[in-house]
């Protein structure tokens, strides 16, 4: 049998060949995780998370979206929940959870700290987040399902080994950061739905720059605590399928496969905006749209006739009409209360309905759209459909510089693009 | 059903009515916990920790054991730890754990920032430690054999619930604090012999209270998150027997069968080491000793002839033969590889024999002396029978002026008896 932990130790401390695509992507998501991070300063949860770091003081080891700085440890427990609270940075089907939101507050941290390069934290950040996809998957659906969040649980252990990379940890040391990761990730998918959820986040880049920390002080965990009958993956309800979490391992990066949210709104929404998008409907033309999801999501985002901001995100027939009224599902702020009561909305709204069916995957939505002079239009989305790379680039660039604005989240790619230091980027978490 | 999480919480923040037997329990564990982590603050363990904390820097919030001081959660950190390194202190058998290295790191600190008086200390650490019991049994056995460490899960519900105390939370807020500590507390039994050990106790206390400051900030968790599918028993192989957990809640304090230390080793030893106390072993006298124990510690605590002060923390023969030649088997110095070289102690060794015995309990054990004048003795001790209130008074005391001396263990005595400030009694923490 495979030495699990030996085996992601071993990969992680070692020289690694990236791809051309790996580094783009990994920077794609660098300037999103920026992005959405400076878009979620002003949520509740950030302010709270914010105030509590910041009556601790400490020495300024790491700048804190929304400005100021504090200890890396704290630092990455800030970042980590305000990049999460909008619920709107990456996602990674197979490691079933939100690699960046992990990785990066962690990684940035350390980076800026120890003064290095963008392009080292960029490597670290990616080999970081392969390790939470391959650990995700490890773990797999049995941990989610039993009432585990990846995003905290696997994204810990990503964490860990990214800032292990940054401190130059060779294998033995990536082992130990590991095991000591095991016996302090956490992070429970009831918080769903609540603050709790972000805050999973934040453990996850807190609790990963914590152990990592320490092993570089000497610390001497059990270096083997993610299989076996104890390990993290016996007691978490993790699948244990070892060969299938490494297979290519080294020449393949599951993380390019990661996902960009591209509207404010819940998941499940995605494919049907996609899908309308291709269809470009003008409001006024519409006589009727027929939306049909996966049975799945009808409990989750059908809400009929919203009246709030919140409500109107978990709701197919406003999202679409939004759409096609003109409001950018891109921008957090366009989910209003005002824009539920918005006339032009309320009367496109009545003519959409929507329709479970089950030969659509989760993934998938199809849209019929008849309009006033009869004519009818189909489009369908996969969200799993591979974007182009320079389609992706335009999409996640187009929508952080409608977060923060062009000439910020130009500065921020060019930065990322072209090298410069972590510190200059760090210096970006707040305007 | 009962609501559990209502339960707890409503106790937690409601008048309560202690007895005078659980005041000075929890004032002498309170004495125990500060010389143990005093005695404490060499082990590789706490230097770790402690340099990680101090080069953080931050507001000077609460007291360290050996000197300085740091914000709230992160001495906690390093409290809870420190006063671990030495498995030394209490022991709760229902709970699974050891209850106060989780829970007055955290009480402590925030009732010295608070500015409370010790009287307010004691009654939220008993609170909220008695908490911690009635976790650690809904969790159950199940929890502890699937690899989960009581001390670190049951640990944080309770650290949690003490500083919401402190803190005047309402049984809405305690509710809350339970819910976001179902989020954060972890902690895995594979850290058992390595310096993740003690680790896992300041995980307790540094996660509770993290919690209680986000929820004195207004911090919105799922508040229902230790009972139902998806909370913190189901997805921690936890029991979940609500009656047996909450039942005399309010009129009985289970805390107060806690067990004191007063060996500085393998607990396993500790019930040979009382009866060879009853038989007052003068070593010259000896013809022979046998001891008899429960058969599973014959692979935890058995090592024959050890040659380091480690190894002899793990061996009846070297134990009792320290005893009855002189060492302070209370003293953890008195462990060391010089007292393994000592001719006296090998000869006296050579005539004791160990043998399992499966009519004794795990806590039982039995000692048979042959003096050389032909008389033969036996004593038995079982480490759950009742200790009298002021025999315990005396072995706790007694025990804390080894570890540190008399007068300081008189002097923190008085504190916690006569009253006084927090504060003071946190200035206790170095000497």
């Amino acid at each position: 049998m495979t030495d699990f932990t030996a085996t992601l130790a071993e990969f992680a401390a070692g020289p690694v060949t990236t791809t051309a695509q790996a580094r783009i992507i990994t920077s794609l998501s660098a300037l999103d995780w920026l992005a959405v991070g400076r878009a979620g300063i002003d949520e509740p949860v950030s302010r709270i998370i914010r105030e509590m770091i910041l009556s601790e003081g400490g020495a300024e080891q790491a700048r804190l979206f929304g400005g100021g700085a504090a200890p890396l440890r704290a630092a990455a427990l800030v970042n980590g929940t305000i990049s999460h609270a909008l619920d709107y940075d990456d996602t990674h089907f197979a490691h079933i959870g939100h690699p960046s939101v992990a990785v990066f507050p962690a990684t940035l941290g350390i980076a800026a700290f120890e003064d290095r390069p963008v392009v080292d934290l960029l490597e670290a950040a990616l080999v970081g987040m392969e390790l939470s996809v391959r650990i995700g998957l490890w773990l797999g659906r049995d941990h989610y399902q039993a009432g585990f969040h990846q995003t905290a649980t696997a994204g810990a252990f990503g964490a860990a080994v990214a800032v292990g990379r940054i401190l130059g940890f060779d294998a033995t040391q990536m082992r130990q950061v590991l095991g000591l990761a095991a016996t302090r990730a956490a992070g429970q998918k009831t918080q769903f739905g609540t603050m709790g959820k972000p805050y999973n986040a934040g453990l996850a880049a807190a609790n990963g720059i914590e152990v990592a920390l320490l092993i570089q002080n000497g610390f001497q965990p059990n270096a083997q605590a993610l299989e076996g009958p104890y390990g993290f993956g016996a007691t978490h309800a993790g699948m244990n399928d070892v060969a299938r979490a490494v297979d290519g391992l080294g020449d393949e990066w599951l993380f390019e496969s990661v996902s960009h949210k591209f509207h404010a709104c819940c998941h499940g929404l995605h494919a049907a905006l996609e899908a309308a998008r291709d269809l470009d409907i003008a409001e006024p033309e519409v006589a009727e749209i027929k939306i049909r999801t996966h049975p799945r999501w009808m409990s989750v985002c059908n809400q009929l006739a919203p009246t709030t901001g919140l409500g109107a995100k978990f709701s197919y027939r406003t999202v679409i009409a939004m759409q096609a009224v003109g409001y950018d599902t891109a921008l957090p702020a366009s989910f209003s209360d005002k824009t539920c009561a918005d006339p032009r909305l309320i009367s496109l709204r009545n003519r959409i309905t929507v329709e479970a069916d089950d030969t659509l995957s989760e993934t998938q939505a199809r849209l019929e759209l008849l309009r006033r002079d009869g004519v009818r239009r189909e489009a369908e989305h996969d969200l799993l459909a591979p974007l182009s790379l320079p389609d992706r680039e335009d999409r996640v660039r187009e929508k952080a510089s409608k977060l923060i604005g062009a000439d910020e989240a130009d500065a921020i790619w060019s930065m990322l693009r072209t090298g410069g230091r972590a510190a200059d980027l760090a210096d970006r978490l707040d305007d």
